[in-house]
């Protein structure tokens, strides 16, 4: 397995790659590996002749006061992991790679980036967009692979690419779980045991106005109600949202129909988790 | 010589001519060519293997008020014209092809879009940055070809592909002028031939001011004042802007020093015309 840091190297393995005819898959990320990412890596591996990683946690989408500093990175971890399901380079790009002096431009996605996290996190999606953006121009992927974890990232992706006319797939990969139900993240490893245990409150939550759209409640304000009291039980645990939009434009929705997202996001401390569903009406 | 208008026609010869390793240069244009475009699409054939001609006029570059309707049109008069230099493809895709029911997404580029023409017209850049940014996706092509009449686009554009990490060459073409000094532009047209004949004091005034600097005039305050009186000899022009700024980062200088940008934007009644000169101190 390779492992690439400048962006020129890189960019001669695209080139070197694309002129083989080899198709190319690429799994972008922040690192810190988990078996949500090995998922993405396995699926890629199994639809592409080349599968690429990147590794690189991006300044531009977080924001001040945010956990860029502390954000977990352990690089040879993330070498054995990757290695272990047959990625063939990792591309870890430094920042000043990635921007240099006089770097000025970016790419956002009006509308999609207003709710849900967008709201908490004001320039994280234009941050997400433009790192993402030079990631696809820098590796060419056929596809591109994400997690279903980050519901709002995959819908404004999938904008940018259909809008920017961006020439691959983006693959969207199920949310991998604990055997509990607590949906895999990097930032896990920021909880305490006790916080740990009170997090499981998130898919709790999902579960249960889930079984209530089963049994027949479409109304909106019923489900959010649902879940809010059902998360006020757990004292550790402060809600920043709990959204029920609908899948594709991520409008909030007053009466259940079609694919329907439900999602949420809930402190634990300084420590900010997402979970979702989506349900179909 | 292909006339094409969907996207998915124009994708589909691209990724047929990349398939055949064949070079491809493109020259992004408005339509209503001239002898400029004439000399950027020579300078692409000379270069490339296949040169496609984009011709679509982008209502997100033009302003409220601005001339978007107006904008000349004559596709089959650049359908001979392009066929005339050995153009092998023109794009002319529609609005709604390129801007679909939903389109959210933009590219933008900072700083460099505030002075200048983009003072002047809030939003033109980012409808420039954006629509140039999907037409080098479509196109895919080795080297983009832009005329150096519009400076401040040449100067973004190339800060864009650069921070995004596109994966082409932007080639900047000098500019094409009429015998007496004229810089071609479609938007000539509109030009009454007492206008015509006052726009000579663009050129002029440049060459005005080119002449003072070889004369050893490094005073930029200098070489506007000289300029903003030589232009108010003419009563039917109505200044814009005149600025003496950095060829890179377009910054306004104070003292000339390197690579030094001359700009200057005047009004025409309704007709808004942009020259330039780059002298080298």
């Amino acid at each position: 397995m390779l492992l690439l840091t400048s962006i020129e190297d890189m960019v001669a393995w695209t080139r070197a790659t694309r002129r083989e005819g080899l198709s190319i898959g690429l799994v972008p990320t922040m690192g810190y590996l988990h078996e949500g990412h090995l998922t993405l890596m396995r699926t890629a591996k199994a639809a592409c002749d080349r599968v690429v990683v990147s590794i690189f946690v991006n300044p531009m989408q977080f924001g001040v006061g945010e956990d860029f500093e502390e954000y977990p990175r352990d690089l040879s971890r993330d070498q054995a992991l990757a290695a272990s399901v047959g990625v063939d380079v990792i591309f870890a790009p430094t920042v000043r790679g990635m921007y240099p002096n006089g770097f000025a431009s970016a790419v956002e996605v009006q509308g999609l980036t207003d709710g849900l996290c967008g709201a908490a996190r004001p320039g994280h999606f234009r941050g997400v967009t433009t790192v993402v953006c030079k990631l696809l121009n820098i590796v060419a992927p056929d596809n591109a692979y994400f997690g279903q974890k980050d519901a709002q990232q995959v819908a404004v992706i999938r904008r940018m690419v259909l809008d920017l006319n961006m020439l691959l797939t983006v693959v969207t990969v199920p949310i991998v779980r604990e055997a509990d139900g607590l949906a895999l993240s990097s930032r896990n490893v920021y909880l305490s045991p006790e916080d740990r245990q009170a997090a499981l409150v998130l898919f709790r939550a999902l579960t249960a106005a889930q079984a209530a759209v089963e049994a027949g409640e479409r109304d909106a304000t019923v489900l959010r109600r649902l879940m809010i009291e059902l998360i006020a039980q757990e004292p550790r645990a402060e809600v920043d949202y709990v959204a029920i939009v609908d899948n594709l434009n991520l409008q909030p929705l007053e009466k259940l129909e079609g694919a329907c997202l439900l999602a949420l996001a809930v402190r634990f401390g300084k420590t900010r988790l997402i979970d979702n569903l989506v349900v179909e009406v």
